[in-house]
């Protein structure tokens, strides 16, 4: 008998976590919900994912998860937002864009913005994100270096933006400084596993056409993608027309911007042309569905863009036009504003919207060999929601209960490349204090400017 | 001194409770955040509003709040559901209308329904309602004792329909039957002071002219509200238009149902001249925004019924299409779209939203002398807010807060009719392991019929 038993312990391989779940929804494969799997995660990459009355004859973890109420997916990806805004939060709402914009939040910006207010900003936002179950964040703001340490310190994942435009601010004199600069960053933080860069030209009515061939010119050399917002209004497609002779996207296809590595945010007002012209060219866009019906921009024909198989992720935009960076929330208007657009309850089903707040996201990065399905090999970035609260019962799915019933608040665990983030609710190593005092002082400044 | 001492203690009042908060919104005057107020509630009843420093030279209360991070404001009015129907919560989502009625959920109410189907289902009803700040909701369904019970026994105000429809079901036999069964039950309810009834025509196609006209008489006899599922699709226009000859609203006006006591729920599509119609006569609207997204029955002209003065107020409907019985998620969608509709980001502003979802509620049942504001003399009916939760800082102002950035898990306390029904996030006087037993078992008899 001793034999026996010391032949099967042999088997079983020490792994560093196991994590069994009541549910698994992998994503890839697509529309799939494993009941009763484990996820094994050695160091920070997914070991493996298989049944957890086989995982128990086959590996160890020196730390054991059983989330027995729980649903596990892939971290959520936020495919657009400017981090540090979330110290904007609420700053001013229920005005006109224009009014927002250059009464409230430019002026704001200007009399603030600096690399300590991106920090503390973006470090509010990346623990708020973290909480909510996003582990990927695709960044355009000032100053991006104080963005990376943010984002390094909560050891959260971001795609940092190389932002370029062409007037003067505190982070520099124009487009050449911004580009100079950005690059300084992402050369400087190549070795970072948690980071990558996006050229991040800020929108076609901010970027001159030879800024925009630059950063054409610099995405193929360096095989960056290109994070830009864009067709967001139907003012910014008249300014075009005005200024250029076209619109936006035809001014980017010109100068040879459309490509994969083309993530469009907004992408609001778009005829049948340009919705096939994005396919064509295999771009991807960035969907801000609460964005864009807070600031009064319009409806993105998403429904039209995926029948053209344009990939579309999702993103929260900044807090000052949101005003949570929530991306359970954005799937479930992204599914609903998808259903009463196009007159039919059948579409954007809760898979699909899970699917883009994450492989989708991951795929527009150029990061979908590394994260946004569970799979061996990739990152073992991943979150999980505990479905049992007693007022969201009963769940006869738990994929439509991501999407339509749950809200944030239900995350649980949340892991970044096998870091345990979250830990049954609690931010890990975050001082909640130190957190809330830097975003007091920031508030005090702003509203003593009042 | 110590006569001194002797005559100040004098003039102080004791009273039930008293309830210091950071911030008040009062909702009556409209637009206003009260700053370090008090609330003064005696029995069941608001005895005085006024600031904390004031409050303490003259109330003392049996129970003191100190709610020194919330907001507190009046209880939200849930102005449509069918409470019953959480238990089909996610039931099935992604159908077309049809098929997701025929194939779904009505063979499952066929095959359920029942006076404890109606109790159990309520009762998770209220709890989720209270937990989120509801403190009154108006309900369409089955078995309305059932409900009743429900709601009394946790301690909810509520609004029962008196429904009324022409096909049998286990509840009765048809229109007849119905409306002698809803008004028995109102007779024997009628000392209950959380209770108030609605005469309930299901809908236009559901219900015969006859019907409607023995609806109008007793709504005009007893002085109660009709609350009517109307204009939802397009499809119940035509249907009207062919079986009668003109569309769903002319028809009830011509059967007499327009006046001050109709809530119209859904009101999706109207043409110019309805508004008018339904502004001319009083009429009340249940803007459902998710369920009328999620159905794709497309969206109400909020902004126009706004403009025309017609009364609007806010419902979850039921959780088969929601999935939430959450009134801050359709405070947010109520806004939301209405920005995106109008293509005006000041539409719908917060204080706007924040009254629809509680004194228009109140005026459209008729309770607004009892509740909908927090005025002395009005019921006890409120809810508090934190808005320190360290994930949704800054807060610049309390009431863009509540509509834009909190979700209903930071609700801390609800109060009915004076009642503590939510103790700083605790259900008061709840037994939740009955309450998830009960659905647990619904749940499964519900599964095992697939």
């Amino acid at each position: 008998m001793a034999s026996t038993t010391d032949l099967s312990t042999a088997t079983i391989k020490q792994v560093d976590q196991v994590v069994d779940a009541r549910w698994i929804i992998p994503i890839e494969p697509a529309d799939v919900v494993l009941e009763n799997h484990s996820l094994i995660i050695q160091g920070d990459r997914i070991l493996d994912l298989l049944p957890t009355a086989e995982a128990v004859t086959r590996y160890v973890g020196k730390r054991h998860f059983r989330l027995t109420e729980h649903v596990l997916m892939p971290g959520l990806v936020n495919l657009h937002t400017h981090a540090a805004m979330s110290l904007l939060r609420g700053y001013a709402d229920d005005m006109p864009l224009m009014r927002w914009l250059q009464e409230r939040i430019w002026p704001a910006e200007s009399r603030n913005v600096s690399a300590d207010f991106v920090r503390d900003g973006t470090q509010l936002a990346c623990w708020e994100m973290l909480r909510g179950g996003v582990t990927c964040f695709n960044d355009m703001y000032f100053f991006p270096q104080a963005a990376a340490e943010a984002a390094l310190a909560a050891g959260m994942r971001a795609a940092l933006g190389i932002t370029v435009f062409e007037f003067p601010s505190a982070y520099g004199s124009g487009a050449e400084d911004y580009l100079v600069k950005g690059l300084a960053i992402r050369e400087a933080l190549l070795d970072e596993p948690l980071l990558s860069f996006c050229l991040a030209p800020h929108a076609p009515y901010t970027v001159a056409d030879s800024s925009f061939e630059r950063v054409a010119l610099l995405a193929d050399q360096l095989d960056l993608p290109v994070h830009i917002h864009l067709h967001e209004t139907q003012e910014e497609i008249a300014d075009s027309l005005k200024a250029h002779g076209v619109r936006p996207l035809e001014r980017l296809r010109r100068l040879g911007l459309l490509g994969p590595g083309l993530i469009a945010v907004h992408a609001v007002h778009l005829d049948t042309n340009e919705i096939g012209l994005l396919a064509t060219h295999g771009c991807h866009v960035a969907h801000c569905p609460t964005s864009n019906m807070k600031l009064a921009s319009g409806i993105a024909p998403v429904g039209a863009l995926l029948q053209h198989g344009v990939g579309v992720g999702l993103g929260s935009d900044g807090a000052a036009s949101n005003n949570r960076l929530d991306v359970f929330q954005e799937m479930r208007q992204a599914a609903l504003l998808a259903k009463v657009t196009s007159q039919d309850a059948a579409s954007l089903p809760a898979h699909q919207a899970l699917r883009m707040a994450t492989l989708e996201g991951a795929r527009a990065l150029g990061l979908a060999e590394q994260i946004g399905s569970l799979e061996s090999g990739k990152a073992a970035d991943l979150l999980a929601v505990r479905l049992d609260e007693w007022d969201l019962q009963p769940c006869y799915c738990p994929a439509s209960h991501l999407v339509y019933t749950v809200g944030r608040e239900q995350v649980s665990h949340v892991w970044v490349a096998g870091m345990l983030r979250i830990d049954d609710r609690i931010p890990v190593d975050l001082d909640i204090q130190v957190l809330l005092l830097n975003t007091k002082m920031w508030q005090n400044t702003l509203l003593n400017q009042n």
